[in-house]
Order: C-alpha cells, then sequence, then structure tokens
C-alpha cells in the first residue's frame, strides 16, 4: 500500500514536472510570439545552432515502439547526418524552396507534355477521317465536350474546391486566412487531372492554365513548408505564410520558365504589403522553377539552350518608330475599353447564372452535362468546315499566339502572293482566300462571348491565357490596319520602308495590355517580354499595359478575380472594397462579437474553471476586475489547466494572479480603427489575438476566425 | 464707446467664430488622420470631386490684397479652369508622378550630354600633347584633379549634404523620419552641379551616378508633391511619402532608361514592407521617365527608334550551353566572394579615415585639398604612358563597359592575327601586346583599391556603377579563361563550334552578381537586361546574382549602403540590426522617455495654461486622474487653447471633459512590444503618436522625432 502510494506520489511528480517544462517552453515561445514575424529573422541564425545540437528533440526519433529498431535507427542516423550537413549550408527552408520550384516545374512540363499528347491524337484522328465530314465533325465536337465532362464531374465528386482558377482563393490565404480545404493533396490531384482534360479540350474550349498552376505550387508550398517544419523542429511556425507567397511566384514562373514576372505577380496578389523578407525567398524559388522548366523543354526538345516559350524575331535595329509610341498608347486603351467591356459581360453571366433557375439547377446538380453541353456548343461552332474557318480553329492555343506574334505583315502577303514567307501561320487565318482582317474581326467578336461562356464551366480552368490570346489577336487587328495604311500611303515601291512597321509588336502590347486590364496587374507586361525572350518593345508594351490599366481601373470596377472573389464570398478585403467601399472603414466596435469569457485578477478556482470549460480560446483575457474592466493582459489555457490542478491538489483557494503569470498584450485596438487597419495589424505583428478596448476597458477580441466572421457578415450586406 | 464695444464685441465674435470652424475641420481631419494612409485610397475620388465645386477655398485665390488684381483674377481663373480640366480626366497626383518623371529623365540627359562635352574636351586637349609626355601627363593629372577639388569644395561650402551617394538617406526617409536638409533645392543645385564635376573627372576617378540620382529624383517629388498638395488644397497630407517612393523608382528608371528595374529596386530599397498602393504609381512615373529618357538619347543620337543604352549582339539562336549555367553558378558564388572582400576593405578604409588623424583632420577642414590630392594619385596611376596602359585607363566608363560586353572573344583574336573583328575593343585593353588576361588582372587588382579609395571622396558621386563595371571585367576575366580552355580542347580546326561560347554573356552576369552582392539587391540582374535590350541571358544572371547575393548576406554582413548608414549614424532600423541584431528587439519600455506633460480628465484653467506653456505637441494625453494614470485619450493642442479662452472669457471654473472632446486612441502599444514592431506600427497606421500602456496605465509616447531619438540613441552603444 505505502509503496504504492510512493509510486503514486512520484508519478505525478514526474507528470507535474513535465507539464512544468512543456509550460515554459510553450509560455518562451508565446512571449516571442506577438512579434515573432519581425524578431524571427534575427533568430533563425540561432535556432538554427541550436538545431544542429538538439538531435534528441527532433520528431523523428519521437516513437521508439514500433517494429525495426535497428534499421529504422540507422536510417534515422543517417537523416539526422543529412540534415546536419544540409543545415551547415543554409537554413532547411532554402532547399524547400528550391525544391517547390523544381516540383512545380516538373509538374508543369509534365502538364504540357501530356496535353501535347491528347492534342496530337486529336488531330490525328481528325486527319484520318479526311472526307467525311460528318464524322469529323463528331470527332471535333465529342472530344473537347466528353473530356470537358470528365474534368467537370471528375472535380465534382473527388474534391469540389478543385474547380475554377484557384487565384482567388490564393490571394485569400495570402492575406491571412485559414482555408485548409483548398490546401489538400485530393484538390491537388483533382486539379492537376481535371487541368489536363480541359487543356486537352484544345483551343475550342479556349482556357489556359495560369491560374491552376498558382494553385497546385500553392499547395506543394504548403506540404514542403510542413515538411521543413518537421525537419526543423524548432521553429513551428515559422515557413507557413512564407511558403505561400513563395508558391505564387513559383506557380507563374514554373509554368512560362519567366522567374521575374513570377515575383511581380506574387508581390501585385499579396493583399496590401509585400514583405521584403519574402523578396529574395520568392526570387530564389523562380530561378530554380523556371530554370528547371526551360531545361526539361529543352532535352525534350531539340534546342541546345534553354530558350523563351515563344521566341519571337523581331527587328532588333529599328523595333519600331518613335511616333508609333502614340500608337501603342491608343492601343492601351482600346484595350481598355474592351476589356471593361469583357468585364462587364462576365459580371452579368456570373449573376445570370446565379439567377437564372435552369443554370442554378444544371450547375448545382448536373455539372458534367452542362459542362460536356457547352464544350459541345463551343466545338460545333468553330468546326473548321463552317464558322471555324475564320477562326483559325484549327489551331491550339500555342500555335495562335505563335502565329499572332509573327513579325511579318499578313496583309501584304494575302495581296502580294510573291511574298510567301509565313505559309503555314498564314492559311490557318486566311484560308478561305479573304484578307486577314475578316478572320480576325471574326474571332475577336466570336470569342468574346464564347470565353464569357467557357468561364462558366465548372472545372479546374486558368483564364489568363486565354485572355492573353484575345489580347493578341486584338493587337494584331491594330497592327495589320497600321501596316496595311503605312503601305497604302507610302506604295509598295519603298520597298524595304515598310517591313518595319512590325503587327507582331502591336499584337504583343495587345496581348499585354488586354490581360493586364483584366486581371488589374502590371505584371502581364514583363510577362509578355519574358515569353517572346526579346526586350525591344519593353516600352511599348509598359505604355500600353499602364494606360489600359488606367481605363480599367478607373470607377473602381472590380478586377476578373474581384468579381470571382465577390461570387464566391471570399473573405478578401480588397475585393470586397470594390464590391463596397465603405466596408474595411466600418469601425471595429461595430462589428466585434460580444466576449464571452474573460476572467478577474482575483478570479478563484470556480471562475477558473468555468471560465475553461465555456471557452477554447488558447489566450483568455483577465481584466483588472469585472466592475472596472480595465484589460491587464491575458493568460494561457494551459496555465489556467495547471492553476486548477495546483488548487485542487493543494486544496487551497488561491487568486488568479497569485499563481499564473498574467502576459501582457502586445497591442490594444481601439473600437475607432477600421476592420481594414485591424486587419493590417493583425497580419503585421504576426499575433493570434488582438484585444480591443476603450479607454482602459476591454470591449472585444479579434483573431483571425473572427476577422472571417466580420468580414463575411459585412459582405452579405452587400 | 459704446459703437467701439460693440464692434470690438461683434470683432471678437468673429474671431471666434474663425477659431471654431478652423478647430472642427481640424478635428474632422484628424479623426481620418489614424487611419488615413489606409482609408486615404477611399476617400481620394470623393475628394476629388469636391474639390472642383470648392474653388473658393483655394489657396491660389487666397490673399485678394496685392497689386493688378484683374490680371492676376484672369489668369487664376484660367488656372482654375485647367485645373478643372486636369482634375476631369485623373487625379492631380497623376500629373505629378508623370512631371516627376519627365523632369528627372532631362536632368539625366542633360548630366549625360555636359559630362560627355566635358569628357571629349579632355580627350581633344590630351590628344593634341601628343608627343610631350610631361604635358600629357599635366593634362591627364591635374583635369581630374581640379574637377574634384572643385566639386569636393563646391558641394562642401553651399550645402554639406550633398556628398555621397545619397542612397542611405532616401532610405532612411522612406523608412518614415524626416530629413528636411536632405530635400532642399541648394541641394539638388549642389549635387547636380558638383555630379557633373565628379562624373567629369571620368574613369581615372571611376564613379557613377546611380546613387546621386535617386537622390535627386527624390528632391524633385518632395518638391512636386508639395505643389500637388497646393493645388488640391484638400488632402494635405497625401501625396508626401508615397512620391518619394515613386521618385526612388524614376531615379534608378531615368538613369538608365529602364523602368521595371526602377520599380524593383523601388521595392527593395523600402525598409520593410512595400505598400502595393505604390505599385502602380512607381510604374506609370518611371516608365514616363524611361520613355523621355530614350526619346531624348534617341533624338540627341541618329537612332531611328528608343533603343538600349548598351546594346549588345549576343547570338540569339544558342545565347549558351546547358552546361555552362554550372559556370554562371560559379562566377555567381566567385562575385560574392570578391564583393566580401571588397566590403571588408570599404568598412575598414571608412573605420581608418575616421581614427586616423591626418586622414579626420583632412576630410574635416580641408576637403578640396584632399580630393584633388587623391584624384591626382588616382590619375597619375592611370596615365596611358605608364601603369594605365595595362587598365585600358583611355576608355570612359560607358566604353569601358561597351568593350567588355562584347560578345566577341578578345582571347583568340589577340593570337590569331587574321580575325581582326573589334579592334578599337581590342586595341585597348591589348594595346601592350600582351595577351587580353593580363590587363584584365591588372584591372582588376589595381581597380579593387583605387575604387575603396575613391569612395572616400567627399563629393556628389555614384558608387553602382563602377561596381558594375568592375562586375563586368570580373565576368569577362573568367568568360575570356573558359572560351580559351574550350578553344584549346576542342582545337582551333572546328571553326565555328567554339564561337558559342560567349564571354560577353559572363561579363553580364559578373557585372549583375557583382554590383547585386555589393549592395545585398538582386533588381542589378533585371538592370543587365534592360541595359542590353538582350533577355536570352535573362536566367544565368539572375542564378549567378541570387548565389552571389547569398554568399554575401550570410553571416548578417553589411551591404554596402548598410556601412554608409551605420558610418553616418542615420536612424536605419535595417542597418542598424546588422550593426547590432539585438537592437530592433529591444523592448519599447526599456528606452521610453518619460513622459512630460499629461492631463487629468477633471484638469481646471490652471493645469491646463501649464501643460500648455510647457509642451508643443499637438496632441497631449489626457488620463483618468493622476493616481489611476489610466489612459482615455487625448485632446488637441489648438482644443486646449479653445478651452482656456473659453474659461478666461465666461470666468468659469470648468473641467477639461466638460467642454474638450477627447479623442480616443488609435492604437495602444505595451511595453513589452519591440522598437521594431513600435516602428512598423508607426508607419502603417500613418498615425503621428502612439500611445504606450501598460495594463491601461499611460507610460510614454511614441512620434517619429521620439522613434529616431530612441535609434541614435541606441546606435551610439554600437
Amino acid at each position: 500500500m505505502r509503496t504504492e502510494k510512493t509510486l503514486s506520489f512520484q508519478t505525478e511528480a514526474l507528470i507535474r514536472q513535465t507539464i512544468r517544462t512543456t509550460l515554459h517552453n510553450k509560455m518562451k515561445s508565446l512571449d516571442e510570439a506577438p512579434g515573432s514575424e519581425i524578431i524571427r529573422e534575427n533568430n533563425n541564425r540561432e535556432q538554427e545552432s541550436q538545431s544542429e545540437t538538439s538531435h534528441n528533440k527532433s520528431p523523428l526519433l519521437a516513437d521508439p515502439w514500433k517494429p525495426c529498431r535497428r534499421s529504422r535507427a540507422t536510417v534515422k542516423e543517417w537523416l539526422l547526418k543529412l540534415r546536419c550537413c544540409l543545415g551547415a549550408v543554409c537554413g532547411i527552408e532554402w532547399y524547400g524552396y528550391a525544391a517547390l520550384g523544381v516540383f512545380t516545374a516538373i509538374l508543369s512540363f509534365l502538364m504540357d507534355l501530356s496535353v501535347t499528347k491528347l492534342l496530337t491524337a486529336h488531330r490525328g484522328l481528325y486527319m484520318k477521317l479526311e472526307g467525311n465530314s460528318l464524322l469529323q465533325f463528331f470527332c471535333w465536337t465529342l472530344y473537347p465536350a466528353c473530356l470537358c465532362a470528365v474534368a467537370s464531374s471528375f472535380s465534382h465528386n473527388i474534391c469540389p474546391f478543385s474547380t475554377g482558377s484557384g487565384i482567388p482563393e490564393v490571394r485569400t490565404m495570402l492575406a491571412g486566412f485559414k482555408m485548409p480545404h483548398y490546401l489538400s493533396l485530393t484538390n491537388m490531384s483533382t486539379k492537376f487531372l481535371g487541368l489536363i482534360c480541359t487543356l486537352a479540350a484544345g483551343s475550342t474550349v479556349f482556357l489556359g492554365k495560369v491560374g491552376p498552376f498558382v494553385h497546385l505550387s500553392t499547395i506543394i508550398g504548403a506540404y514542403l513548408s510542413n515538411l521543413c517544419n518537421l525537419i526543423q523542429a524548432n521553429n513551428k511556425e515559422k515557413a507557413g505564410g512564407e511558403m505561400l507567397v513563395v508558391a505564387a511566384a513559383v506557380g507563374v514562373a514554373s509554368c512560362f520558365g519567366a522567374p521575374i514576372t513570377g515575383v511581380l505577380f506574387s508581390v501585385e496578389v499579396m493583399c496590401s504589403h509585400f514583405a521584403l523578407r519574402h523578396y529574395y525567398p520568392c526570387f530564389f524559388s523562380a530561378a530554380c522553377g523556371a530554370l528547371t522548366f526551360r531545361l526539361f523543354s529543352m532535352w525534350s526538345g531539340d534546342e541546345e539552350s534553354p530558350q523563351a516559350l515563344f521566341k519571337t524575331n523581331f527587328p532588333a535595329a529599328v523595333p519600331f518608330y518613335s511616333l508609333e509610341i502614340l500608337l501603342f498608347a491608343f492601343l492601351g486603351l482600346l484595350c481598355g475599353a474592351v476589356s471593361c467591356c469583357y468585364l462587364a459581360c462576365h459580371r452579368w453571366m456570373l449573376q445570370f447564372t446565379k439567377t437564372n433557375p435552369m443554370f442554378n439547377k444544371m450547375l448545382t446538380t448536373e455539372k458534367g452535362l452542362y459542362s460536356g453541353i457547352v464544350a459541345f456548343l463551343l466545338a460545333s461552332l468553330t468546326f473548321p468546315h463552317s464558322f471555324g474557318q475564320y477562326m483559325a480553329s484549327k489551331h491550339t492555343m500555342k500555335q495562335l499566339l505563335t502565329s499572332l506574334l509573327d513579325s511579318r505583315q499578313w496583309s501584304s502577303q494575302s495581296h502580294n502572293a510573291s511574298l510567301h514567307l509565313g505559309p503555314e501561320a498564314l492559311l490557318e487565318w486566311s484560308s478561305s482566300g479573304s484578307p486577314v482582317f475578316l478572320p480576325l474581326a471574326v474571332f475577336l467578336l466570336m470569342k468574346m462571348w464564347m470565353l464569357v461562356l467557357a468561364c462558366t464551366l465548372p472545372l479546374p480552368a486558368g483564364y489568363f491565357m486565354p485572355v492573353f490570346v484575345y489580347g493578341a489577336a486584338l493587337g494584331r487587328f491594330l497592327g495589320e490596319g497600321v501596316a496595311y495604311m503605312y503601305v497604302s500611303s507610302t506604295g509598295l515601291t519603298s520597298g524595304l520602308q515598310w517591313a518595319s512597321i512590325n503587327p507582331g509588336g502591336y499584337a504583343l502590347a495587345g496581348a499585354a495590355a488586354f490581360s493586364g486590364a483584366v486581371t488589374h496587374t502590371l505584371s502581364p507586361a514583363l510577362l509578355a517580354v519574358e515569353l517572346t525572350g526579346q526586350f525591344s518593345h519593353a516600352v511599348p508594351v509598359l505604355i500600353a499595359t499602364l494606360l489600359a490599366n488606367a481605363l480599367a481601373r478607373s470607377g473602381h470596377r472590380p478586377s476578373f478575380y474581384d468579381a470571382l472573389s465577390i461570387g464566391k464570398r471570399l473573405p478578401y478585403l480588397p475585393s470586397l472594397k470594390k464590391a463596397c467601399p465603405r466596408l474595411p472603414s466600418t469601425p471595429v466596435g461595430q462589428v466585434l462579437a460580444a466576449i464571452l469569457v474573460k476572467l478577474q485578477k482575483a478570479a478563484g478556482p470556480v471562475e477558473v474553471k468555468l471560465a475553461v470549460n465555456t471557452s477554447t480560446d488558447s489566450q483568455i483575457p483577465v481584466v483588472d476586475s469585472h466592475e472596472s474592466q480595465i484589460i491587464l493582459g491575458f493568460v494561457l489555457r494551459a496555465e489556467l489547466l495547471m492553476f486548477l490542478r495546483h488548487c485542487e491538489s493543494e486544496a487551497l483557494e488561491k487568486h488568479l494572479d497569485e499563481v499564473c503569470c498574467i502576459h501582457p498584450t502586445s497591442v490594444l485596438l481601439s473600437p475607432h480603427n477600421t476592420v481594414q487597419e485591424a486587419h493590417s495589424i493583425l497580419r503585421l505583428v504576426g499575433a493570434q489575438t488582438l484585444f480591443v478596448a476603450d479607454r482602459g476597458r476591454l470591449l472585444g477580441l479579434i483573431t483571425w476566425p473572427e476577422m472571417k466572421r466580420i468580414l463575411e457578415d459585412l459582405s452579405k450586406e452587400i
């Protein structure tokens, strides 16, 4: 009996010791927490050196009750040695960034490869049926319809979060909100396979891959950051947010092999402030991704060195005359105006699919069927033997862009039979023998509403590339017009002179300007340069993009992604701001939920027990007394449990402040602070909880879930 | 008597009415102040529309007691109409951004023009003296010596703040500190003229123009923002900070005609967070600047279209083999290592000039003499008839860079007489008939310490371009070596094959990597691409720059600008952090000054009078009572004056809270917040004053001057 008691006493002492050390560690980490995001950089190196000396704390060695202990131990030892070696060169997270770039690029390359195979198969089948128009029609239409139906039902059944572009969700996560559904492995595989089907449907459905790739790389980033945290074991909460920002850059970079655009995109996608400590990791990871993508593309092709994706041959000596800059500016304004029109159609369509009962029913219950029907409709319109001959519909997206960026003038070639310079590109665009303006005009008119319709398809798809190609066609149209006018005015006699008006340059500027205007970003300007590998048109492209953006942003119109965000009711502040400009300046005090649990300084065990049972928060606020409500700080839940145990074991009636440490609050908000300020400060100080107090009296708490609730509530009023 | 009294009464009533309305307006603007930086975006459009309807409030019409009223009124009317027209298109500040770009570009162009003239004059004189070595020596040495002496004494006597690069000061201002001395017009003119002298001293002194140009554009930006504020008249405090961020981008963009680099530089130069609302203005202004600069360069030269500054002719088909990427990575590491060495020498030199009594005395009293002597020394070492023949010293900086970026291989040309492809470039580098490796090695060894010495010169000068050229030489050295080895191993027989190793590509990568490593930035990678107008080497250049940066940043070594910041004791947090890693994590409570003036809620006129006489702050904190010290908010100084007047006139003993409105504080800090957090929050919320309270009790205030004092005090302990 006595030994039993001693044993139990010893056990209890042991447990209490364990709890105390855990508590101590937790408190230590919490003391660091408020400023963690900022101080962390300093501590990095110290923590690294600590991690090298503290192998035994690693979770790799955590559970020793498993089979094959000896071999496991050997493997572990080797892993630990590897970790030491890796850690000696640089922090583990850098390997994570590199791996993120490489993995995303490999995924991107694999996707391109399989899509090309599927497209070739379709084309081969279509060619074999030459002569039988009906069979050709079915081949042309049913193949994309089936693929879209498969993509749609597959993604709907396995992971409904995988449809759409993913960029609105990524933006919301980068703004600080947790959305674990969007970062699951199921989502990744569904999105990957669904996207292959979508892209294999080809230029009839006319959808791209950028957005989903940003999403895919974000998922990879989230998993890699977990892995890095597991290996590092010390700074648990570190790499999460950082890796997501980096992943956004990598997604774009490894889609096109364009590292600098990737970083600029990441800067633009961040909510309101881009933290400079992400800058270097973004560049590093994007460079890894772009290099891997280009090397793979090189090895699969016949090139001798990594090349740009859409290499152009613009004349380098005189890329454009200085007066042409005015035309580029006009093109920018034109693109801005057309983008406003496109965005208005898109918003109307979004609204229509929600309010129209038939559409709504189809889109909620029969997604596969809907996708199949829409794809069939689109494909039958682009059938090459009917209307499609005026729309260069045999071209894939890549071929379309290449042909549009061609530096030679089409119009002169079509009415000057002696100049057959680019037969392939031109044949497709003027197969009917008509001048090139007609197919371009038909393409522009038809693709506008077809694209709006395609955007309603519930499958994983990107909406950037189609817009880019559309813009290129718009630019080409203007460019061909200018070149034609120039030729007419100077006459064909002046031989070489007119060759220097390059319609390809207009196509490039148009692509950047239109896609920039639709997404309200400037990075397409750099993307246009990086995609073609030619810097000669950088300045006019930038000017066109700036002007198009200016027009598209005027009047606080929402961008394409804003419209999606608002439609999905995502708690993304800049989008909500466009739907309701007064929203971010709502005072916090108006929307704050009543505070459920708070303790007074002199709280006894009964009050503490009640608080612990009622609340699940990790930080519980402490006030001076329930009358004065003056906020003193907060206590940790773990400490309260400790306090209860202490009181129970010693059967003493102690007050809270005699036993527990009351941690001071880091930053106090006033109820007059706006929602936007609260959001910014929450992100900046990296704290999990902000306290709102008025003249010292506690009013409420703001946590990330609370912020999400506030934004969702506010957006319901729109 | 009675009328007099009535009159005086009327006057008093009028005055009180005026005070009340002023006060009301002030209070209104103050209510907006705390979140102003964030909310402002929303209000912009509304304010614009207000400004259109409220002409009469404009300061342009403020004082009607001046001569020529009629003509003035007409001019004013026209100006107001112009303002209406301009404001109808977009906000006035956009014209400011455009003007900023254009003005800076014109300045940059004018400077290039005058420097070219001065350099040509020097060269002409030197050529005329051909045959007389002694006279040539004096011409070669005294010209730069005199120019440097003039630049030095000129800038010392007129505006001592104009010496040096200016980038450390600009960074400090962008971090939020006011430094009006550095933004005066005197400073601008002194810097401009001094810089012309420095640049005209040529490649013997080996200094550049980027840094001072960033400073110059910041000054122009500050003035333009004042002008915009004057015209807008409504949102007084608006454009200040914004225009400075934009100006940093414009400085770089209009120096090289490289808009995207400019924006990336601006992102990198920001203290810790880049606000996205600056992104679009930066691009817009940088594009205006770059376009103007290129157009002016075009018009002054014979080109037909705006071209890149250092146009290269790298082969586009196979720019490099994929295995060469490893060599580029090695080059990056080499550049990183050399940059560490260079930075160590530079820091030692900075320390030496401070501690050595002779240097110290020279640099404080005889700046002109010191500059002259050093320039004479540097020039005599580079005299072409002696040591200079091994250093290509006849080349200007521009020619040096052009020759280094040449895509043809020098080494093969020097020992293969039949291949005289680039006589001019090569002649200068191997005039002595020796192989090209000797002059390159001599150049690298000599320029290292010459550059360190030149950095001590007390005149307006940039330190980026020399480093860029030095890096190009380093890259060229490796590139020539690789090309030579490749030729040796494959033999000269395989004709065309070896031509594809392009030493110019290595020079480009080296330039970007070395300058990036010295300044701890990544934008030089993009600058290298934008300067040459060729995108083919973008990926290897980026990789080299990343690796060089990684090596240079390891071990928390300060960058070039950090060393200058620390030397000048500027309150720039990221630099101070490198000198003393614990500094930013110092709790605010430790360094807070005692609070001098606070009022209690129930303060009477006597206490208020005392407070008003003691303090000059615009916001005076109010506590519950002097015993409890619970903070309630603050009152405005203007309101206190009103309160005193009220009490005096009505001879009543009232309490503060009965008359004045106590404004709630926006964000409360705790004394446990670190200095870095306080700094970030101060910037983020755009408030002028932050209150520090512990458990509701007021401890102190943090304002920008207070923050400056704290940082300066802390940096004294280093």
